[in-house]
């Protein structure tokens, strides 16, 4: 039988020893764990930056995978922690609306548990790491088969983050850059449906007040350097350099306005 | 049967071969072995911060984990290589004290090996780089059951770092930051003990030459960008700004002193 | 028996979704692969980066593991993907020239096919993700035990990198920096054999228009900060600062001239 696996999701970086700590804990309670880093480069308490990485990476995770998430800029205060099933999959994480992307891209959630009962915590909870003192420990026995209704009570009510603005008219489309990634790609949420549909009609295409005056399929039909528009991997219209990065030459940053219009 | 765990720390940076120069490396001579990273981002030769990250990380693994260190400015030089077993904890590391204040924390080593005996080791030495040549094939030796007597005598002496200074008066705690996180905060050597009997009386404290004029029990208590001092994760006194980076903020480094004074 | 060995090499950075995506469905496809990170951090679209990077890490990893390099600038356009056998070692990457180095060091492959065969991919391919859409799943399902001459037609011919320039003489070795670590080692093509011929003679060795007076046989022989030149642990010309950063003090760049002289 394959041995269960926990995923990290976090925003501790990679200099100090945190994430170790919570490896050590989860191996603690459950030796067979596999842990697998998903990232730990989330920047600091960003929680929406947080929700797009959720949305973007759990779907393609197979069933009974057990995600933890440390993205917590509360910790310590009266939120809560949250044990949520949307689908087959399994995240641990603070009630601060990270998951709920996710749960609008794949479904609702079947199950979502505040985590309540200390006997699956570690003896002492500190102040400032609950990502040690309980998501890591109740991850591990979960991993060991726990039902996960003994973690607490279901959740009555959690924080949802808000969609950000979208307007698709008939024509003009305006939304916002929700994500850059380490390319300097600038990710939106322009669906790209709506790109392709003009994809025979004149547009301009504007990101943080600069045009975007090329539109290709992938990056390489432009040559090194052209600013382009096009559509991403996850299906959104998407700003890039080609072999350079968009988000730096246009000093772009999250929820940037991005705007396409039909030209008369 | 649980297959073997074997960490690794280094300073190597993720930008270069060397980490997947190891992993190949132990895999090679045991092909059963989990291996899992716990940072690869130790500055660059740093003995202090590889011995603060060890001290803070390898109490929470479970017996019989292999954990290998390579932070080693010496290397190629006449310094050794050690098998340490402290408590449950077995450790590979050069002779530079980065092990000393884990063994300060949780008790004195039962076992010190000089590392000498080549037939577990590659063919050919290299002067630059004995994290391949010599502890990965013997971490790779040991988690299939070698026994470490067979690496070499015991040693009879090795490098012990200093512990920092700490000075605990009656109304005055004076110490240092021991370490700066990935979020900029800071964490200093004064215990939190005597940062809570003190709670209820008023003191002044200062880091770095700032005073900081809030204490709270966790970062979210206070409004984001307040300076605040609490108790850390491992039970210290902390330095940080909630939502913001102390670090950056105060201009503060490493060995930074640290004061709390009770005010008349 | 051991589960089979994934590995994985980007240039996607650990701050977005992409490396947890293709983790995602990997393990879709084989719940029982395991996963090891080689690196996230080749410099974007740098086919040169990684070429050294393979090239140095592959040789050292058993039989059987399945190597995956995403380093893509040419996603999406006409440019093949390849599954590469190199003597027991097992790749898939674009063709791009990424692995032709490390067959100049090892052998000439014996195995190379063209991806074509769909059945092994995911059911709608991406233009700018064939990380995830063609060589994430054809790794799993490789690992799974697929022949690989299922996966296309044998390729006719492919990308190779040109040999970076190396002049040998009587008394003179010309040559370039081809990579540089976290540390800013310089490791050069120019090779240790040569270096180590001319020990006992008056040489000088200029990088990038810069002096290196002191040769050592390891960083730590020589006082912190200076400037020194060496045989680096892949047996190679490297110039490093010990305990310091030679790439930063000589504002030195991959490409940079390497010169060594007999003097008179």
């Amino acid at each position: 039988m394959t041995d269960p696996l926990i995923t990290l999701t976090t925003d501790f970086g990679y200099g100090s020893a945190y994430v170790a700590v919570m490896k050590g804990v989860i191996l603690g309670i459950n030796p067979d764990a596999r842990l697998l880093d998903l990232s730990h480069r989330i920047p600091p308490q960003d929680v929406r930056h947080a929700a797009y990485f959720l949305r973007t990476a759990i779907p393609y995770f197979p069933r009974d995978a057990i995600h933890v998430i440390v993205v917590d800029p509360g910790v310590g205060t009266e939120r809560s922690l949250l044990y949520v099933e949307i689908g087959p999959h399994r995240l641990l994480a603070p009630d601060n609306g990270c998951w709920t992307d996710l749960a609008r891209a794949v479904g609702e959630p079947s199950t979502i548990i505040r985590l309540a009962e200390p006997r699956y915590w570690r003896p002492e909870i500190s102040a400032t790491f609950h990502g040690r003192d309980i998501l890591a420990p109740v991850a591990a026995h979960l991993s060991r088969g726990l039902d996960a209704r003994l973690l607490g009570p279901p959740a009555r009510e959690w924080v949802r983050l808000e969609a950000p603005a979208l307007t698709l008219g008939a024509d003009r489309l305006v939304g916002e850059v929700m994500f850059i990634d380490d390319f300097g790609n600038l990710l939106t949420n322009v669906p790209g449906e709506a790109f392709f549909a003009w994809w025979d009609r004149s547009v301009r295409i504007t990101v943080a007040g600069h045009d975007v005056r090329r539109r290709v399929r992938t990056y390489g039909e432009a040559e090194p350097g052209t600013l382009v528009a096009l559509v991403s991997s996850v299906g959104m219209l998407e700003v890039a350099v080609s072999q350079g990065n968009a988000a730096r030459r246009l000093g772009a940053r999250i929820g940037a306005p991005v705007e396409v219009t039909i030209l008369p």
